[in-house]
């Protein structure tokens, strides 16, 4: 099935689309933005959307930090991708840090803030990519060895499949 | 500017198109498809296409290589990333394993080939993502540790911007 112009015939294909995010933070803490925005109002997430025509996936990264809190960032490695194929997306998540301790709720967010370890709202996180990028973050944070990980994440959440 | 249906108001968004490939290795060899199609015809690539709706990044690679060459691959980790931002594209190749020593040239190929090193048509390659993960792959190869390479490629050659 594709979706295909009656007036001039041009075929707009449909492809996965790609959503770069990033952990950013600010010494020992992490921002999280809570969405004012369906799906998953009122959750806690990283900055994170979909990636615009023209850039790469680390500007689209960055763009998306500015846009939701309103931070400046300097974009590092990337740490996480995951593959959604039930909904045909791919997610990228790089390491970050602020560039200052400047932030604020972007229009997409309720509240933006910098979260210490032991806060962190875990049970208030919007996205399952979300909470496995921030739990390898903490856990390769204490030994300073940032591992990528390249996982699917299945609709039925107890079929995890990791490479 | 977006694409919208006159008829029913359907936004087609336009996003970056992800590119999944892989270097297809049978012993110490590496499999080239030498095109059929444009851009590019009768020049030498590894097998690599747009990722599907419905299908996780190597599934994707693994797909293009056996549309293209006739291979099956067990697909292994991602070892570059490029990101081409002037033409809104992001290209991922992994290292791959054939499982068999059967190969044959698909619908899109001219003619496929093992390559020892010496061998590589290098002033004969398609594009510039192939010539970059053919040289990283056959250094990593003497160490025998394989680093993950993510590069922008620019459309003037001169400026390579590498992170």
């Amino acid at each position: 099935m594709r979706h295909i112009c009656d007036a001039c015939d041009t075929i707009h294909y449909q492809n996965p689309k790609l959503i770069a995010g990033c952990i950013p933070t600010w010494e020992s803490r992490i921002l999280l933005c809570r969405r004012a925005i369906e799906p998953r109002r009122g959750y806690w997430t990283l900055p994170a959307g979909f990636m615009e025509l023209g850039e790469t996936i680390s500007q689209a990264a960055a763009r998306e930090a500015h846009e939701e809190a309103n931070v400046d960032v300097a974009v590092g490695d990337i740490f996480t991708i995951f593959n959604l194929p039930h909904i045909s997306q791919v997610y990228i998540f790089f390491l970050a840090r602020m560039t200052s301790a400047r932030y604020s709720a972007g229009l997409e967010s309720l509240e933006t803030r910098l979260f210490d370890e032991p806060d962190i709202p875990w049970d208030d996180l919007a996205f399952e990519t979300v909470r496995r990028s921030l739990g390898y973050f903490l856990a390769d944070r204490k030994t300073g060895n940032y591992a990528l990980r390249v996982q699917d994440i299945d609709p039925d959440p107890r079929r995890v499949h990791e490479r």
